[in-house]
């Protein structure tokens, strides 16, 4: 398993032959098998294997419902209907396995959703690539002084020269202290026959957040859109965000009626709260409401004027 | 969905024809995809999908071990190796997708495995059909005096026939009354015009446990394992192990080398506790220990006993 | 542990003495500890254990949100931000443990919850006592023409007492036989020498779904939450609904801040999808808008007319 | 939230007044909440929260077997004869909240065991204190020729120096270049009016792995059991076993019995392997056996001698 840039390339020409099978299969999924998606600088997302399609969120749904539920033409409404009304264990019977390249701080937050299956590199037995995330210019921002988790304007160009210079400086620098605590020249150089080399295992930990690592990610559908409404949001970090819109393109080819449903029923829906709901009514009464008699804090208020578009 | 007797024989012939793919296939459970196999006297076991192989649980090992692990020879080895130290993970890229057809009191057992996905045919919807777990008579067997959860000696000839009897009557007059409450008649009669019928949701409270269900299970190789291990136990029940045996052949065609490291690691080891290890190096130093001096109890003295083959 | 109908009334008896702790406790809930709530006709809520309060979500919300956000006034508020954004995870260092006796039906449907603890009594190791379920004549409904998986009215007087008649008749029967095949006569009478008996685990194929059982449950908070959404709802089944009722009522002694903050954000709340909110927009505009120019479907629209109080 | 190295004493202050429960308490327990337990330079375990104790296990066993296994004198004997058989489900009853502070880098394979809740530390909304893991020198240990994830003899006195100063000097400086990046001299000095200062989510990926974060990790004790099963072995890295062995002092104080029976049961038994436990008869036998003819692995048959003390 290399960690290096070249990866994406190698995996391709390393692709298996097609054979026969009796599964569903996805054309357009199966084109995309062992294509690595470049995110970030040196990340990727790549489709390793997947189970089941659109017709097996229908099976699944159809086997609770039972007889007299068969009618083909209605699979795309059954398929919206189940979405709609969160009965999500039909979408459990689809599944995809993904070989992904991260920075360690975004898996950090990947890590978080738990119902998935993970194996990740491990710098216990191996030696990790000197490859680090290094923003581009336009993703340097300052700290929100309004959402203490949130980025705001971009820097100006000295402040961002500043910041990648120091970043990048870290980082190799912390990465060529890892390799001599290793006693590890690489290629490059000769041991130093008078030290041991520290272990792997703690030699790792003057590595900088930004390395990269890489991991086999495989998670059900159900799990997978529930990831995908958390890390697609504009309140997520733009890193991992990035990750989830090259996924999401990747569940329009692989389902594309479930995908059409999580747009419309989820990513691009509202929730809207009883005291919402009270205010609403009155407004469609044709009662001008303000924030101050709506029964809503500011936040809230402000955030269902931009849902309605008022 | 029919819930017919039929039915195995009817789904055999809706198989789907073969497509290419890019995935990993298994040739020897691809000839056993949707085909039936049969459990007690109505159930079924059918694989309904699959994902990953062998290969599979290889390739997510690697990726944790990294460079220098890549000797294809030493797959097999790898496989034992994992199972052997309990490093789950990599069994968790495989993924089989079960069809089956069970009496209720085993779903009802069956379902206290969390870690699956299931769709079970729902009753609240459609009209279960009037087939009933009804045992062969050498599975009719008396209460076990020594195990309270287990089974004894096998019924007489006359006892049986009256356990037969009854199971039998007692199902068919209360499938009969379900049906009646529902005001259904079938194909057979003509509604009594005279009532509403009763909803499906609350006749369904009459049936007996016995009724046999349907669902789509799905779990990941890790978990399966974990089921097969509790369930083809000696000590699960009868009905449940027989459908752990028949997907323990299933497991076989699909994973060959998982399987043979399961059997050896897993379900033919034996646990041995600290006061058994004392007791253990005792005996091999050639002494002689009785029950009494191995700070054992009784049961597992004898439980020790049987493993050893003393 | 005894299934019998007096089985409340002694549980109240078997209360704990008070013991000093350093734990948060909440007072009220601790007024309800081992007071069985009842439900249906002979089942029960009881609360067996509890671990957290309001003060422990925002403890772990604030370890999250780290310095500076340590107002105590705003706890409220901030229960109440984690709600609607559904930053789920502090919710989950509440949790609670329920003793619940229930038809097994609704057992059924309740396990297809699968992140809780589950300990049930065993059928396979102790006899199941003559307690069913039998729905009091007001909740003997039709099934309904429209919803395949719901109620409409009442039945009429005739038809319920056929119902409650065949119901009782054949749950007390099989039950009859059910001791009868395993030889058990009970206190009444003698055994028959001539037979061995039927053991358990086969014996109880012979009950209805009605019959009661009894379990340990516990569940995070969050997962409560979610149950409770699922099996609150309108679409849930009566009888399950019921305890859903006491569970919520129960909810509220315990984190009455968490409870409205559900009520508002989650129970009583709407999604509106996609298209909704396009529709929304032009309501609010001043535009008529018909179903058949909205975009929704006619069960959307009327959904979506109901909740605007259109 | 402060993440100073005051904090532990900070938190004992802070301690809440005892209150009247009628849950069961565990006295040895409540003497130890909100006593951190110190781990490695400047880490800690402590015991936030629990429920249940040995009785718990006990009462949720019961309610499985019913009638006539109320024997109170037989706790003990029922608790082992559950850790025995691996009937894990009564163990869940008990639950355990921790606040951890640890490095990253043990965070991050902490974090592995996905059924625990964690609410961590949030360097998107707080800046990380200027703390950093330093091994003491008896940890500096070499690389292991023999096994890929471990550590052989510990380095020399010049070596241990060479690596404690470039683990210090670059977590130090990574810090100082992280609040330079954030434009935050702290109390010390001014911020740089020409600069904006960088968002803390970007910030944060100068930090080296070493650095401390802290938690909530709320378990059961048998996800407990399976955590400390795992991180308590001797293949497991020295900083996580430190915790574990922390956490499992914390367990026998709790649950004194289920304690026991884990040490018994699980981390001083063994499992053999069909192959070993076939060598094994032929041993007791009388034969003496060579790994050649053991059927066994070098490594299988090393590992049974061990085992076995010969």
């Amino acid at each position: 398993m290399s960690l290096t840039s070249e990866q994406p390339a190698g995996i391709e020409t390393e692709r298996r032959p097609a054979s026969e099978t009796r599964r569903v299969t996805v054309a357009t999924l199966e084109a995309m098998l062992d294509h690595p998606l470049p995110v970030l600088d040196h990340g990727f997302v790549r489709v390793a294997d997947y189970m089941g399609d659109d017709s097996a969120i229908v099976e699944a749904a159809r086997v609770s419902y039972g007889r007299g539920t068969r009618r083909r033409s209605e699979d795309a409404g059954l398929i919206r209907y189940l979405m709609r009304h969160r009965h999500t264990t039909p979408f459990e019977m689809c599944v995809i396995k993904f070989h992904v390249k991260l920075p360690i701080f975004v898996a950090r937050q990947w890590i978080r959703h738990r119902m998935a299956s993970v194996n990740e590199y491990s710098a216990r037995y191996s030696i990790l690539d000197r490859e680090f995330y290094l923003p581009s210019p336009e993703h340097l921002a300052a700290q929100s002084a309004t959402n203490r988790q949130g980025r705001a304007q971009t820097l100006g160009e000295a402040e961002a020269a500043f910041v990648l210079a120091t970043l990048r400086a870290d980082a190799e620098r912390n990465h060529a202290h890892y390799l001599e605590m290793l006693n590890d020249p690489g290629e490059a150089g000769a041991q130093d026959a008078t030290r041991l080399g520290l272990a792997r295992e703690l030699a790792r930990m003057n590595l900088t957040l930004n390395t990269y690592t890489q991991w086999y990610w495989k998670a059900d559908l159900h799990n997978l859109f529930h990831f995908l409404e958390l890390r697609w949001d504009a309140q997520a970090q733009y890193e991992i965000r990035a990750y989830a819109e090259r996924m999401l393109e990747i569940v329009a080819a692989w389902v594309p009626v479930a995908h059409q449903a999580f747009l419309d029923y989820r990513l691009n829906a509202a929730v809207f709260s009883a005291p919402m709901l009270a205010m609403l009514r009155r407004m469609l009464a044709g009662e001008s409401v303000s924030q101050a008699d709506s029964g809503l804090s500011k936040r809230e208020f402000a955030e269902l004027m931009a849902v309605l578009g008022q």
